[in-house]
């Protein structure tokens, strides 16, 4: 029997709970024959959820019982003192025991991040764990790390991130050598901020393929692989991207519901409509990774669907193929050799 | 004969200079029977223009001769100390003199910004001098400010872009009471860095429509007039907005003219789509004002083409009519009158 990647879903978290996760949960097993899934949350709603589809736990789909739910607007402090039998908590309590590969959330991001920093800890030589994305571009997608976990950060912090989103997405994308690139601003008044200076600097002396400063819109252009930035920007501008990108898909579905006509021109356009929407489809996005950590944990979308939720669990079965972790960490340790070493 | 209102044009600014600007200064004459406008610039280069265009200086239309031209990519302390006799400095000089009501330029911002705040210094109480823009909205359009200007913003410095930005939006949309949100994060593991929270703290106790903290998202939402953010996070912002619209508007197009259906559908579409391009045409939000100073300055987008450019020039019509600078400065006085008192 060949490997099996084992991944825990924390499966009460989210704007949906159960009627998401074990549904994705079953196209993910379809999906990919290579993983096994424990649902870990409350045991007899998980197997009520199971018998719905007409499904059951078994070798490859297994219940662990949680007897505590982190709400979606705890503070992640009070999570972390008064929910220790959460079901996020369990998931990636099971990473720590190597009792799971990965853990998969979708509850909230801040309890998560806080809660996967206090058991799985830091790799050596990170100082703050990032959380990273794929997102759409012309001719593929971009990685983006921060997104919210760190606010003010310094110079370093910047420089590791550019370390691990690159491993990240030469693990991904089985690129070997992506461009890193740091969002800053364009031909302004003054360019760029102090940290984003001294991380350039940083930059331009180390082993990455680092391209240099990019602003925005270069995120979607597709002539970088990996956009750094402190969390406060990243944050931003995914969320003011998801913002218009729901506003242009609502006007266009207005235009094309304003009367007769423009129905049936949306009618014909429908083959058109459905595979731009197919290629934009923020499902196919969804799951963030939390990286810098000592075990892969990813995040799914709060909101998320069972098809987006399917996804999420998909890169958590990458990173274990690819090992992300280990990868930063062997990265990180030859670094701070050659550094030792200059 | 009834008020004009007189704008001078840097007619040798931006990407395409005379070639644009003089189109657009052709049609927002006829556009708008009250403005007077000046083209600052090569005087024989401009006589020649207008001719292209069967037009001639008159009473409404002179030209001021200027020997220089700041490149767009000059930096802003060289153009203002080589650069005295510029079509950009003399059209802001012409202000300054009481000889326009308003200045516009297309060319490169970080000069332009310089070269205003200078010429014309900030009103008493502004410590920085801002860049605001309008967005389309799912019902209207929001104002967003700093765009650049300004790196590493205070949080005084954010509570008046909150105040300029809500007395813009008072003058341009007659709306009496603008709601004012603060961009910051959502629910991740720090909410907001410390000059946001501190911002936050200075609004809630001032006498703006202050409705609190907003994200990324609401930015196209419909449910803030005004977004205030530092002019990192704002450019990053804009910037990753244009690139995800113009992501979108290029596969659309890919998609439209796959194969001869799918070009079947776009005809049959042709109205629809054309409506949709009308609604979100960056041209109709071109037009940028450098809020903060003694004085009007518009920003035209340095690639802007003449519809663009006029709409420019009719931004900064309205802001000669509606009297922002004026407008701002009595509410500082009165803001700091109140602080005092309390």
């Amino acid at each position: 029997m060949s490997e099996q990647y084992r991944i825990a879903l924390d499966a009460m978290g989210g704007d949906h709970g159960l009627s998401v996760v074990v549904p994705a949960a079953l196209k993910a097993l379809q999906q990919y024959n290579d993983i096994a899934l424990t649902l870990v949350g409350d045991e007899t709603q998980i197997t009520e959820a199971l018998q719905q589809h007409k499904a059951a736990p078994g070798n490859r789909l297994q219940i662990r019982h949680a007897t505590q739910v982190v709400a979606m607007d705890e503070s992640p402090a009070i999570a972390m003192k008064n929910k220790k039998d959460s079901s996020m908590r369990i998931a990636i309590n099971m990473v720590k025991a190597g009792e799971a590969d990965a853990a998969v959330s979708a509850g909230n991001t801040g309890a998560l991040m806080a809660t996967a920093r206090f058991v799985l800890k830091t790799l050596p030589g990170i100082d703050r764990p990032a959380i990273c994305t794929v997102l759409p571009s012309t001719n593929g997608h971009t990685h983006m790390l921060d997104l919210g976990a760190n606010v003010d950060s310094e110079a370093e912090h910047l420089y590791q991130f550019a370390l691990m989103g690159s491993e990240l997405a030469k693990a991904i994308d089985n690129n070997s050598n992506p461009r890193v690139g740091l969002l800053n601003i364009g031909q302004e008044a003054i360019k760029g901020n102090e940290q984003v200076k001294a991380a350039n600097a940083l930059l331009q002396d180390c082993p990455l393929n680092y391209i240099g400063y990019v602003e925005g819109d270069d995120i979607y252009h597709g002539n970088v692989d990996v956009v750094v930035c402190d969390g406060f920007v990243g944050n931003v501008a995914l969320k003011t991207s998801e913002g218009l990108a729901k506003m242009v898909s609502s006007q266009l579905k207005a235009e094309y519901t304003a009367n007769l006509f423009t129905r049936l021109a949306a009618l014909i356009s429908l083959p058109v409509l459905k595979s731009f929407r197919r290629k934009f489809d923020p499902r196919r996005y969804n799951g963030a990774s939390l990286l810098g950590l000592q075990g892969i944990v990813v995040k799914s979308h709060g909101g998320a669907d069972s098809l987006a939720y399917a996804n999420a669990i998909g890169i958590a079965r990458t990173e274990v193929i690819a090992k992300v972790p280990q990868r930063i960490h062997k990265q990180l340790e030859s670094l701070l050799a050659q550094r030792q070493n200059a």
